[in-house]
């Protein structure tokens, strides 16, 4: 079996996935043909992971099969889309059975948990580097963008944020505690807010996913509304986890460390009053637009100096 | 200025080229927005060129912006779709100045040949990779197979084959002859057949792009259809200049050297009376769908054995 064959074989089972019919030809051909039911609009996004720079070196296939793809439709999450399909360009120094049965094992629970088909992909020889584009669909003109903020808006997160960023100290445990391994389930296994995203569509003003922590994030949405923003640090959630792990030094974690794949948003008071309940339950109110430009967080004291997180630059 | 601002600051304006329209958001968001018009099926397809893998180490930066894209745009003609937008993953070593305004250079001009805008991308340290992803459309329904060859069927090339092939031996000549320019010129410069790709969606009953060789190219259409094919080695059309560098070894190159981004193609032959002389003028005839299984090549006996081309695998 050639090493075309073997990777054929790991990848192939996950076109089966494809749960809206929205794929109408798979991986196999020059391209692969999606059709959109009328009314929608396509979303994408793409994510490139490089060993040693987004992962550690060595880090578990199977981790990385889920976290490459959780990652990518996090993106979606935060446009309010439903996923269909993705590609995966993958460089592998070499095809290695074992790396391979375990990240396509990790790709595939993701693929069945988010509802997302392989459409296609190419591999080559390489180092390690792994590019994953997601497509979802969200009706027409109704996506989440970074630019809707407006003054006078409530900013929220879907949850607790931190988690992730506390785990890189635990990464190594050989018998992590429960709160270790609590927080080290938040960053191997992170869960994108699609039920979330797709129901404030249309009704929060803008969103974006934390990926490179939340001042850096919610910066972005600033930047692209033309506002500012007033936080306050004692509403941010926090898992008893962090807390546990963390003491004084959880607040800085959940303000600027990355890798937790919450969503921050803006909506107006009148339309968050509006939403099911269950969807509003899960959102904190953590403070509100400004006409101020810049990004004040009150309460903050302990949180220490920020910490951005760069890497190397995006530009999608 | 950091290196997230440089890089922007080379890709963003290709993101002011799209023709069409459907773009509605590009880069800057967590996704970009592409809305597609009625009755349109949406075609997608990835490309990973790597360094020392795809192209040689130290190869221009302005001939690799125009070839990266060219590849990828050739799986749309493939599809006879015609290209909206692209996203691009790069990793690099570092962010040199050069090298990003060249490559963005070669980018853009292929780009605007090929009317197809940036919706996005990504960048990242790492060693030299390119990832492409374009999107085209094409009307429902009617996108070019690999599996729609039909026995009886004629198979067409849309130009001369193993140019490319030929310029690998004179990469590194400073004074190239006009012979060698000119294969050189196939090299560096690919044009995707988009124009007879589209004129015959719905019309051939197949299509791939020559990447990997003529017949190995064949093959997969031979494979996915289930049928064989008669070709006849005189009718391969050569160039001149490819005659006169490689006299005997032409043919040979033209058989099996990637690199050419021709189309081939099957179709039945009253379709292909229909069609307007001004396609199939451009159309080159070199055999005929055959039920008995495999490839056979009558007239080759100067090619000499096969020799396939395989950067590893590829499995859309």
């Amino acid at each position: 079996m050639g090493e075309f064959e073997l990777i054929r074989q790991y990848f192939q089972p996950l076109a089966d996935k494809a749960r809206q019919g929205q794929l109408i030809l798979g991986p196999g051909d020059d391209c692969a043909i999606q059709r959109l039911p009328p009314g929608r609009d396509l979303v994408f996004s793409v994510d490139t992971l490089v060993e040693g720079v987004h992962f550690p070196p060595n880090y578990p296939p199977e981790y990385l099969g889920w976290r490459s793809l959780a990652v990518a439709v996090s993106d979606l999450a935060a446009m309010g889309a439903d996923p269909v399909c993705f590609t995966l360009a993958l460089s592998l120094p070499h095809a290695e059975p074992e790396w391979l049965a375990g990240y396509s094992r990790g790709l595939a629970r993701a693929s069945d948990a988010f509802g997302i088909a392989i459409a296609g992909g190419d591999t080559t020889r390489g180092p390690l580097t792994i590019t994953l584009q997601v497509h979802g669909t969200v009706e027409e003109g109704l996506a989440l963008q970074r630019s809707g903020a407006r003054v006078g808006e409530i900013v929220c997160v879907t949850g607790p944020l931190g988690d992730a960023g506390a785990a890189l100290d635990f990464l190594d445990s050989s018998e992590p505690t429960c709160d270790q391994q609590a927080v080290l389930s938040r960053y191997h296994y992170p869960e994108p807010q699609l039920q979330l995203g797709a129901a404030l569509a249309g009704k929060a003003s803008s969103a974006i996913d934390i990926s490179d922590g939340l001042l850096s994030d919610l910066q972005h949405i600033l930047e692209a509304s033309g506002v500012g923003a007033d936080l306050d640090a004692n509403k941010i959630p926090l898992s008893n986890a962090l807390v546990a792990l963390k003491g004084g030094e959880a607040l800085g974690l959940a303000l600027s460390a990355g890798d937790d794949y919450q969503l921050c948003l803006t909506i107006a008071e009148d339309r968050l009053l509006e939403l099911d309940s269950q969807v509003r339950n899960q959102l904190t109110a953590i403070g509100r637009i400004s006409p101020e430009l810049g990004l004040r967080v009150a309460n903050a004291e302990s949180a220490g100096p920020r910490q951005g997180f760069d890497h190397f630059g995006r530009f999608d």
